[in-house]
């Protein structure tokens, strides 16, 4: 059973998740191997993952049956799950909660195909959809206040299948780096009556050596404290806070911004695992002219040891105008 | 040349230092080659370092030259190094400072032994004292005002050679994780008229299911939070907040402590690759009745992916109960 516990110095939340540890592979000590040839996400396999919470399939075909192009189904192996009611203790200084929440998988395409730039523009664009409308249905469940969407693309980064997928984690309380992400930008905000994401986006327009991509509606760019050799972010050009808000012409047009961020990506690193993660506001909080939902992409080129965790200060050794540029210069 | 950049929303601190990346085997994606049979850290190879900036050496021996027991020399790709003087810059909403800092290699042993845990104790507490010292002697420096001392041990937990070492980096900036952890303590201090320090030893040893290991003068334990599998945290039981300050007593027995608790680490795990950090209060602050100075041991047991990254949420699947258990357990 999962529980949440909240370290009580640093107020950071961390999921005890003993059925994680059944996963295949979930040791880096382990041999790298590529895992068998089975693949459970396959159009055909439907059986091998448990029943569909939503999927985009042709008119004539049925539920957890073949016919489909993107498909959404809890993860086998959850860090959170449903529970009648949250439900929290305490133990002196230290604080609990059940492991309320859902853990779900995006299974982004019917075929054995291992990177989302490779998957056709209109698949891009559903796999968007399904991020929106999974985002939007979760919100009702006023006992969640966040969902999370990140991607793990390669075994190096952590992911235990080849077949290009992406999860969501929805919890009942916000993410400390979410937070701490809101509560700077609206410092920031408070300070000079505009938002960080516009100045942003003002400037790098302007200086232009950290741009990656610059569509009508995005901007890709390598933020200036790059923690990662090679980290990309997609910022929306117009105000919005909740991924769940965004329009369908913006979904349309993210699908493009972020295959083609992605195929930059590839072309000019090689194909090398990567994460990358949506913030986007709290489900319980009204539209925050302060923040907005965005995508961080971070290449796993370098190992993060020691000095990192324990200091919160990150040693890059690629400056972003550099990376940038390379990004730019990758065309297909 | 190095450079430090913050990010503006976050306040995090980032190094651009591109002199890292010509570190031999610096990427994941790279072959995990166990490197040369060439030590430069051994003894007799002293030509193949920076020349010393302290050693714990026999009487009869002359600097950079063999008869060593624990040596400290510059790290040959510092991510931060000496410049005349601090200087700051604005970009727009951006910061920026130069990179004067020192990033310093304690060399452990002066043969080739790949973990501290199987140096006698007699050397690990010679390996304590060299932290002190440096920590000591870097205060002088009005301009540093943190030091951080960490160690990857093995290839997988960022090490890029085989030969038991540490790291220390001094910065002019105190790392945001050490910032975070002092204010957390600070409100906690302040709600509660004690320290969060002396209340998490009394309630570890009032329950005992997640002590490591109990000394006269110092507690080990799985914190409660634990954000990683087997995470251990070595205490000292009286206040103290800056590790310089410690006692030659308590670095006996610290010696003592810490190479018990990397040998249960190695006897439950099978030698993991391990990080730890050493965290200690700012140079230019006094004693803080508040903080109290701690090591935090990580094995690196799963691999940290996309979702620990983009919400400081942490998924971890072995209860501290379970990990201390077995680490008590694991008797020489």
């Amino acid at each position: 059973m999962p529980e949440l516990r909240k370290d009580p110095m640093m107020r950071r939340w961390v999921v005890m998740a003993p059925d994680r540890a059944k996963r295949p592979m979930q040791s880096i000590a382990a041999p790298l191997i590529a895992g068998t040839d089975f693949d459970p996400f396959a159009e055909g396999n439907e059986a091998s993952t448990p029943p569909e919470i939503l999927a985009y399939r042709s008119a004539d075909s049925v539920a957890n049956g073949p016919g489909w192009r993107v498909r959404v189904v809890p993860n086998k192996y959850p860090a959170l799950q449903s529970e009648p009611s949250l439900e929290t203790r305490r133990e002196g200084i230290y604080e609990m909660m059940n492991g309320l929440g859902t853990h779900e998988v995006i299974i982004e395409c019917p075929h054995n195909e291992t990177n989302l730039s490779r998957l056709s523009v209109e698949n891009v664009r559903e796999v968007m959809a399904a991020y929106r409308e999974r985002m939007a249905d979760l919100k009702r469940d006023r006992r969640l206040v966040h969902a999370l969407i990140f991607k793990n693309n390669g075994i190096l980064a952590g992911a235990s299948l080849p077949h290009s997928h992406s999860q969501l984690i929805a919890s009942p309380v916000v993410p400390i780096a979410i937070w701490e992400e809101i509560q700077g930008a609206l410092d920031f905000f408070n300070n000079q009556r505009r938002s960080i994401f516009d100045e942003m986006i003002q400037q790098e327009l302007a200086t232009g050596s950290r741009i990656v991509l610059d569509t009508p509606g995005f901007i890709a760019f390598c933020p200036y404290a790059s923690r990662f050799s090679f980290e990309t972010w997609i910022l929306p050009k117009v105000q919005c806070s909740h991924f769940e808000n965004i329009s369908p012409k913006s979904i349309d047009e993210l699908g493009h911004v972020l295959k083609e961020v992605l195929g930059k990506q590839e072309r000019a690193l090689g194909d090398p695992p990567y994460n990358y993660v949506l913030h986007s506001a709290p489900f319980d909080q009204p539209e925050l002219p302060h923040f907005r939902w965005h995508f961080e992409i971070f290449p796993r080129l370098t190992r993060v040891a020691g000095f990192e965790w324990g200091s919160g200060f990150y040693i890059n050794p690629v400056y972003p105008e550099d990376a940038a540029k390379k990004l730019r210069d990758a065309s297909a």
